[in-house]
């Protein structure tokens, strides 16, 4: 029945928003100047980290979460691209 | 002094463990079969999140912390490794 909300859906994207966390620690060995340029250090660390554990790097920690929310709590720019995903899996 | 602990020592490398720490909180526009392989999900996220924010993905918080620690809490690796840069730098 076309308009039967309870059919399967399998060929649509489950195109959904997702609340993620991610949480690391890890012991690092550095020069000091390295954590000098405050504005770069975030990228720093996480393209340290995702090199891997070797001898300069020791991971303590590696937390994620993820939930799904509504999507109502998402940006106005989120929410637009989340419909013309949906619109353009419907026309496919 | 040859022995004088505190002359400076700016030629050195100046290297010290590190205990960072990484949180990392944002929404993204997923679908449901990227969050089926858990063990890859952590390197998934990260990677989503280092492309930077647009229309699939608004960060919340990134906080990064910082902290030297005393080598002896770093794995008998790491200070392995520390002393052979030290070492290497002290020849130098």
């Amino acid at each position: 029945m076309k308009f039967d909300k309870a059919s399967p859906q399998s060929e649509k994207l489950e195109v959904s928003v997702y609340e993620c966390e991610i949480h690391l620690k890890f012991r690092l060995i550095e020069d000091k100047t390295a954590f000098s340029d405050r504005s770069e250090l975030l990228d720093f660390l996480i393209e340290s980290f995702i090199i891997g554990p070797d001898e300069y790097l020791e991971p303590l920690q590696s937390l994620v979460t993820t939930q799904e929310i509504s999507e109502v709590e998402a940006s106005p720019q989120m929410r637009r691209q989340l419909m013309r995903l949906r619109n353009s899996s419907e026309l496919a």
